[in-house]
């Protein structure tokens, strides 16, 4: 049997969303039913839903930072049972075999991950349908463990913006003594700040504006730098290990290179394509790197949630219902929102056809 | 006293070299005298006689690929004698004491390496004279032992050509079953293919123009991209771990930046200035990036000398005698050079003022 579901759909880029009831998949042996509590709302979805990227495929029901409940469970999983808290971030499945799959770097599969919405299924070739809805069908190896200590609604964001800025961290062996910077106070980068903060970093905010200072303490941050004061930036010269650049559009890079350290790295999570002039001279004069990060594996999320759950971090969150997800589009594209949208989606069971 | 030597420089951008006399300090307790045997040609030689970095102070005597022998040491060198073969490259002090100095990174010391011309000695204030002279005085710290398996003259390369390919394959870890590409065939280029194979990489060419094919076997690499052909491109598509780009003017990477496998670095060493357009999502959506990289530190640099001793490797060279220094630059900035010039300083003995 397949289950109905209700979701909130986009069904044109410039549509505002609504209701959409489809079916979700019989389990195979392998799945993992799930009852969504909370989703969180990245800023992705709001291109996805309008098309900036170029391949929406109608109707969208986007979502991928999942919070549920266990409700059924193939006859092969074992990892999972009715009752248990679960998570579900970007992707459902990859190939598994390839040379990424097999060092745990799924986002990276040489065969294509598949996303959790707007994407297809590689079994049988339906379209994937996100976490803005009342259930959704996952292969076991693509469900996260949701540790008893999370708080589940302040957890849904973790499944993208915690892991985005988790894996470079990660990666680039941030730890005690590392300094670390994070341009952008948003949904990324306030995660940005927890968990660079957690890991013992000294952590710096770049900013553009004035105003957040004390927020960006509260999260973790060190100092705060105005990046647009040349003073403030001068002041950082050869400063850091590692810089995290979550803003996502284009924007000028070059005045932070001079603010790494000798083999720093900066890292882009937020923004795809083309940069103005970028700067050789300061790469090679220091070895300097410019680099990119794309969420995280399978493995190293659930890591993520462990480490949060043991160092008490979530996301800030402002809970909204459903019904409301239009107003908060509009808001995320002003930056209105501290810091991270959340819907509850027990307010999907009040909604109807209008 | 002071030594009198016969030396090359420059005297403005826009003159030929020609004949300087000029006086080497007397021997400090720590320092080597050297007479130069032998002298590489960089092409920074000619960026920097021409005032192309707008730092150039005249008259500059340029070179910084010095190969010699001891002919004299202060009180409280250890380890060098006279009759030693040395060499000596792009520098010739650093601070010592900052945190890059400490890690063997005297090429990014935090206040300034002291390069071996057109530069400041850090005691007395002096101008820095290079290696297109007879003698040259240096501290023991930066002189660097030349086994003796190593041909003289087809070792004077090795000190910038040779530690500029040698420091990027090694600070990213190559070794067998490494996927390595260089992009260009000149000094830079045909260093990176002998060292990545020796190294045991699966070395690849990338050129913009064929018929270089048997050379660059030659030279060590196993296959030869035309990069300008785009099915040969899309067929290097996710291959590479890291990926030397040599050249030293402006170009687009973009081109390059698919070929690079997920985690993959492509390290520029040759041009310092903007990139137009750099795209940012093959960096983001495969964890890929761009860096730079400065020749390499005192310790790598000896390394690396032995390592080619090991191995049996050289820079091929066309000698030539200083008189020709001026045609020499013409042809170089020709690309007329395979693949490196090298001065056989035993011809200064005959050049008079004149």
């Amino acid at each position: 049997m397949s289950y109905p579901v209700k979701s909130y759909a986009a069904h044109a880029p410039t549509a505002r969303l609504g209701l959409f009831e489809f079916e979700r998949r019989s389990p195979r042996p392998d799945d993992v039913v799930i009852e969504i509590l909370y989703c969180g709302i990245c800023h992705s979805d709001l291109h996805n839903t309008r098309n900036d990227w170029g391949h929406a495929r109608y109707p969208m029901v986007p979502g991928h930072e999942i919070i549920g409940r266990v409700i059924e469970v193939g006859p092969e999983v074992t990892r999972f049972q009715p009752g248990d808290p679960v998570g579900v971030g970007c992707m459902v499945e990859s190939c598994r075999h390839c040379g990424a799959c097999g060092k745990g770097w799924e986002q990276y599969c040489e065969n294509g991950a598949t996303y959790t919405y707007n994407h297809q299924d590689p079994v049988d070739g339906t379209r994937t349908y996100g976490g803005y809805s009342e259930k959704i069908v996952v292969t076991e190896r693509f469900v996260l463990k949701v540790p008893e200590a999370l708080d589940l609604a302040g957890a849904a964001p973790l499944l993208c913006a915690g892991i985005t800025t988790y894996s470079p961290l990660r990666h680039w062996q941030v730890g005690a003594g590392s300094r670390v910077a994070i341009v952008g106070l948003g949904g990324l980068g306030h995660m940005g700040l927890k968990l660079a903060k957690a890991m013992g970093a000294e952590v710096t905010l770049f900013s553009r504006t004035p105003g957040k200072e004390a927020d960006a303490r509260r999260l973790g941050a060190d100092h705060i730098v105005i990046s647009t004061e040349a003073a403030q930036m001068a002041a950082m010269a050869g400063r850091f290990d590692l810089i995290i650049d979550t803003v996502p559009y284009q924007h000028d890079v070059n005045p932070y290179v001079p603010t790494l350290a000798s083999n720093g790295t900066l890292v882009m999570v937020g923004y795809l394509g083309p940069l103005e002039d970028l700067n050789t001279a300061p790469l090679v004069l220091n070895r300097k790197a410019l680099a990119g990060s794309l969420i995280g594996g399978i493995a190293e999320t659930q890591d993520m949630l462990d480490f949060c759950a043991a160092h008490g971090i979530h996301s800030d969150i402002e809970l909204i219902r459903i019904q409301d997800i239009n107003e908060a589009y509009e808001r995320m594209l002003r930056s209105d929102v501290k810091y991270r949208f959340v819907i509850d989606m027990a307010s999907l069971k009040d909604a109807s056809s209008a």
